[in-house]
């Protein structure tokens, strides 16, 4: 069996999806899912490209999930989408660190390494290397197409401290100053104290309590509010309402410049609301399908194609 | 001469201002401000009081200014206003924290300690004990008053990470969002393209450098764009205009409560900006004379009472 065809047969791929919450990995064995893990984020920090503790956890599920009797054990590639990767400055250094961690943590075996932004890795996964846009709706919010000329368009996604509008970070954030001005006395009355005491671990109807919390609260936990949102404004909660109104119209408005026969596909834990889903569908008057499984989805599309994804800035 | 008469002849006491960007001591003889300093901001942080930066600062500043020839060096109290020292649990914390590092630091002589909030020495400041309220805008935004059953009420200064509408970190953060949209081609041009890219030291016209530096930014020195939002609202900018009302309209809510006869004076880096100053008022609805020395104000009416404010929640 020559090289090409063993790829077609019996490509073996290790898929890393790093996202702001979670890393999904898999091991791909032939087109389908041999093994499978949701590993704690490491997104690159300030600082800290956190590269050592991805390979270390890559190491540990390869030496957990690699059969032993399989005669040849090497990868023919990895795949790695990582949040916070993106400008080629940033490529260059996290792949750089990456090989070193995976030299000293995986395998000195030469393995290829495909590196992408967690965004691409799902863009490739819904299109290829066809036009197509994908939206996301996590932690943060953006939107991402390859264009007729097969060129990227970001638009969003530049995180809490400048703008993130309709993703988990900006939903939960407007729970809590809705809460504020409750208890301020500027603001309606709004069931979201409940939630927002419970992330702060006090009692919602001892307001001093949860005013001081509040106050001394720590931002990044604030995403965790987004669910609760989109439930308390399925429950009819007037305030949680018009934070998810807002939130849609900010998401409809991350895809106003996607040209109309530009297909998009929806991805993020956001959507698991299916009436955010079907209000930024409303608002953005375009089909927003959802993307379920994106290594899935991926590797399948590889094994048809027979080849690795290539980095496509 | 008696102890009481001596306090009114000759009181001398050291007032400090903490708040977020600066810590303004002054040492106060008989009434007048003998000597001054604007040292840099020790505002509490999350695990760490900072006292003892605060206190080494101080003994430095006394060391430096108390008059070698006086015979009496002793203070008569220090009153300390400092931000993020609110809830009863924090002042016993601060003020416990503050006396061991001054022992250490400064002197061993017993010394009375008047610890406020920041917002609260403002408010001593311009009321005394009276009924009267403040409404500070600075980094972030609050109300505070003093209400007729001497009780005080506090609107706003959650920080920025719950809600600071109308401070000078969200007229920031809307500076950079605005600069975002216009680069994601979802929001008009804004020439607040070239404070941000001043603030972030890259060209403003490299349009690849401001979207990448924006992306990798210091969210806390936002607050710095507050004044440039100002500035380009006044030459005319309409993205910076609409930030600038809506900001106004923040703080003229922040007012929403305070019964039409009780006195408000504004105080805060923001208001040294006359448009926004008098769009706040015309918001409001009422006059809002500025404040502009603290603790000028604040040693005066303290030498005419002939006593120390005393803590008062």
């Amino acid at each position: 069996m020559d090289a090409s065809s063993r790829r077609l047969v019996a490509m073996r791929l290790l898929v890393v999806d790093g996202g702001a919450t979670g890393t999904d990995v898999a091991l791909c064995v032939d087109g389908r899912i041999a093994a499978r893990a949701e590993l704690p984020s490491v997104k690159p920090l300030r600082g800290d490209l956190r590269t050592d503790q991805l390979c270390l956890m890559l190491g540990s599920f390869l030496g957990t999930h690699t059969a032993v009797d399989e005669a040849d054990v090497m990868l023919d590639g990895v795949i790695v989408g990582m949040a916070g990767v993106w400008s080629e400055r940033e490529r260059y250094e996290y792949s750089d660190a990456f090989m070193s961690a995976w030299t000293q943590y995986v395998s000195t075996d030469h393995v290829p390494l495909v590196l992408l932004s967690d965004a691409e890795l799902l863009l490739t996964s819904a299109f290829g290397t066809d036009v197509g846009a994908v939206l996301i709706g996590g932690t943060g919010s953006m939107m991402l197409m390859r264009d007729a000329d097969g060129l990227l368009q970001r638009v969003g996604g530049w995180g809490h401290a400048v703008d993130d509008a309709g993703g988990g970070y900006w939903l939960g954030r407007r729970a809590s100053g809705a809460v504020a001005r409750m208890l301020d006395g500027r603001g309606p009355e709004t069931l979201l104290i409940r939630p927002v005491a419970s992330l702060l671990r006090v009692d919602a109807d001892d307001h001093d309590a949860v005013r001081n919390a509040l106050r001394r609260s720590d931002p990044s936990r604030m995403a965790r509010l987004a669910q609760a949102v989109l439930y308390y404004a399925d429950e009819g909660d007037a305030a949680a309402i018009e934070i998810r109104q807002e939130g849609a119209r900010e998401l409809a408005l991350l895809l106003q410049n996607v040209p109309a026969n530009v297909e998009v596909v929806l991805y993020g834990s956001l959507f698991e609301s299916q009436t955010y889903r079907e209000l930024v569908e409303r608002l953005a008057a375009r089909p927003l399908p959802k993307l379920h499984d994106v290594i899935g989805v991926l590797v399948d599309r590889i094994h048809r194609a027979g080849q690795l994804p290539t980095t496509s800035v």
